[in-house]
């Protein structure tokens, strides 16, 4: 039973490498996620939890790749940069497009119960994943532009949407007729007339979707441990704190508030360890709610786009 | 905010279509799996419950994908044989690789729990994946042939391997280093002599690998409600069947043979179901451990390569 | 002025290697062959030496590769069939695509004033040639049914359409008024009643276009020079008899029959040489305007679809 | 004889769009040119009228395609810039990769016997092309610094090497024996001491290859008529430009510089017609054999890589 004579089927497997000099931008998207949100009972129009939950798994993504230097999520989709260098697996593409898919999908399923700690996931929630190839800082630029203004316009119809419906009593019909042609101008007007909602004091969340970024942390800024969701590793610590914050992760059964003070200090001490090997700049992933159209951010991060 | 001075960034995402005509063979493999099984105290040289988790995962990828004909799983590996005729999702390759591969990694962290119940999954596994084409019936016999004579190899290295350690009292460098050069034969006469273990009684699923593949359901054979590891389903009802089946799943922390009880309950009656509307051929996808080399398998069930 | 430092542009030469198993079919056209044709005053609806020049170019790709088993031609286009095995150029896309593309081009420029004796070539024309993959012997059949099946359809419509034109009077705008709508039986009629033409009994070339294939030399059919516009060879000849063809084809300046009785007698002495090696099966060339759309063509030459 | 139960066949015609936003590098090489240089007795290391051939067929092709801004050729290759934001033929692969060589290849036999007009072409030449992408205008100018770096390191070589053989009277064997090992001066050093070659007064076209790009025609310099070889036109001249000239070209006897000038009032008379026009700026196509590794070259041309 020799494998040697069938071995030859491996000549059908053809070379997909990415061409070198450019940015990779994986972008990934829950796969019939509005029947999964029904499902599970996702609030409307945003349910933080689950939001919340897509920014953990990403974060865990980023944690995994240090070569994806800024992740932008919205709803039920996540876009992952890769820096223009990045020679990860060979730059080839079906490695890459399928393992960043299942690592986000495993991560997603994993912590699940820390998000929904009462409601139990009801089946498997797969996601697909591309891909697209970007030449220029510009490209980039428009790409996150492009997704940001799309969580806006999405954002201020759904939240208008369902003002209408949960407030305003209308059926879904009568909303979808409501807002049919109308401009931003005027669904602003209507959620402050109607309904009392300022659109813009709404949680940036919503409104700006989930920015995640590496920060190189200086020696100073160390200290006092970092706050908010963030985590602080070395490259080579990434695979290590991944697991570890796993471990804590699936043991506890706290609230997220205290699972997140849990992640902090476990994350404080792999900072720690990894300042005394001292070899790497350490950096932290920070994920924040901010504009990224403008120049404003990119010019406060030049490391994002160059090398 | 307008989203349209960025749209153009979407004409960088290039089409991939796969060649029509060929058959598409998706293979995954488990990421850094050697570390995983280290870190979950797998059993060597094999662990059961992994392999039969696998086996759900494939099993539930397929209920989702009728084009799925056949699978074949050893190890932290899987393969899944797409019809020639297949058209999902237009054969773009980056939506049916990342999607198939997502699929698989949630369905193996879903059903971790059953498989594991008293050993918590320690952080997110995942996998990678790629698809292959073949044009031939031929080239597909091979392919599967390569990977079962793969199986027996690597299977018979292992056996022999860990009873040299585990009852044999061999550091595995003294094992690696009794196996040397040997052959199979040899290998099948340590075994014996040595340890009184005659291989090819061993379970089939460790020599042989795992087969999963559809079975038309003629009326007959139907009544008596389907053994083992089997599940009825017309393609209508794939995306239901594999919900409920999950639902079922989570709520229940049986042992796994009443969890198998179970899910068999739960086909018969999607089977039945199934009937009720009466237009699909109906097909259950069985489990077997048997030879794919050999053409007994692939004679008896001409629908596998046919059209 | 080291080149060292540069070299690293060559990372970005990506491999394109064609499936393996597959038949590559390799099909050029005519760039701007109205107006080509228009300058150079081809006869309407064939000119012959125009097609003769095409069918002369085509064999001698066909000479200079021998995996080329089969080429069909019509009006300004060629298709060529590679045999599923073939590794020409270790079957990389752009090296066949440009290299079949460039040898036709530069043989039709090359052989022009022998079709053209009176008439100059005008400027260089050029042709775009690309390669379409099929995985079985029927996709090749119907291939090459589409290709003839579409010049019968195009050349009963030029037949009709130039007939009224120039025997019947009328403007090319009130011939296409004419045929508008109009089956196949009633161009034939058309064709019949007003001018006198039998369609079927016109020039096989013209309603079947060029069919090119080898065949077999055996001892006994070669004693007898071969007739027509054939060539006899083996493959380690192939470079050979292209360029000793073109040395004699250069030198004359004879009319088209007398360059073939010509061209025979250096094939027959070619193919006595490759004789005396004895070792390749001999081929030669055939040039043929037959049906090939019917299993007749097929059934008798088995080696074209077989390996 | 319906030709659409066929038609199916073209669904197999996968698309092959490039990457947007890249400079496509289109180059080509002579196929077997070592055995056409020999069989047409090519001067040793040098042939001017080769060289100038392969310039002429160069200058056409770029004629006809205005989205080439630059062009370098040295011994039997050629390569060509196509701006970044070029949307030739929707930017499909096999299209342009087939069509840019057999133009190529369609010039240089057309007018072979301009520049051989006593040695009769013996055989058809071909060449094979490929198009490389690169994302930015570093990877440009490397890419020409790599080639060009290239030219210099083959002519010294080269030029050394055939002096020793043809002046020096050493066999093959040994002027290779001669020149392993030695350094770029110490070829000089050969050259000079041992037969009076002083290499840096070699022809500028052997030393640097040649350069082809395109200038904008501003009034003042145009009266004059253009020296040397150039070509000035609109793009929308182009294509009646380059079968003017062909055509010109063909009914020619006269030995080069003649048939120079007339290509240059022929050029002066498409300038003024397309002055006349006045639409589209005017440019025509320069030949110089200058350094392009330094900045100065590009410096003084930004429109080459600029949009």
């Amino acid at each position: 039973m020799a494998n040697s004579k069938y071995a030859y089927v491996r000549e059908f497997e053809l070379p997909d490498p990415l061409l070198p000099g450019t940015f990779m931008l994986f972008r990934l998207d829950g796969h019939s996620f509005h029947r999964f949100s029904d499902k599970h009972g996702f609030t409307k129009p945003n349910d933080v939890r689950a939001l919340q939950l897509m920014d953990h798994a990403a974060k865990d993504v980023m944690t995994e790749y240090p070569d994806i230097v800024l992740a932008f999520g919205e709803s039920d989709e996540f876009s992952f940069l890769l820096r223009k260098s990045t020679t990860l697996y060979n730059r080839r593409e079906s490695k890459i497009v399928s393992t960043l898919t299942s690592l986000f999908t495993s991560c997603y399923v994993f912590h699940w119960a820390k998000y929904f700690p009462d409601l139990p996931l009801q089946y498997p929630p797969s996601f697909d994943g591309r891909i697209v190839l970007y030449p220029s800082d510009k490209h980039i630029r428009d790409y996150f532009a492009w997704r940001q203004a799309d969580t806006h316009i999405n954002n201020l119809y759904n939240t208008t949407f369902w003002a209408l419906v949960q407030q305003g009593g209308q059926t879904t019909t009568e909303a979808h007729a409501t807002l049919r042609g109308t401009y931003s101008k005027e669904k602003h007007e209507i959620l402050f007339s109607r309904f009392g909602i300022n659109y813009n004091q709404l949680d940036a969340r919503f409104r700006k979707g989930s920015v995640l970024f590496r920060e190189e942390i200086t020696p100073d800024l160390e200290k006092p441990s970092p706050p908010g969701f963030t985590e602080t590793q070395t490259s080579d610590d990434a695979k290590e704190s991944l697991s570890t914050t796993a471990e804590k992760g699936l043991e506890s059964e706290e609230p997220i508030n205290e699972v997140s003070q849990k992640l902090e200090a476990e994350e404080a001490k792999i900072a720690k360890k990894a300042k005394k090997k001292g070899k790497l700049p350490q950096t932290k992933i920070e994920l924040v709610h901010c504009d990224i159209i403008k120049d404003e951010f990119w010019n406060a991060r030049p490391a994002i786009l160059g090398e």
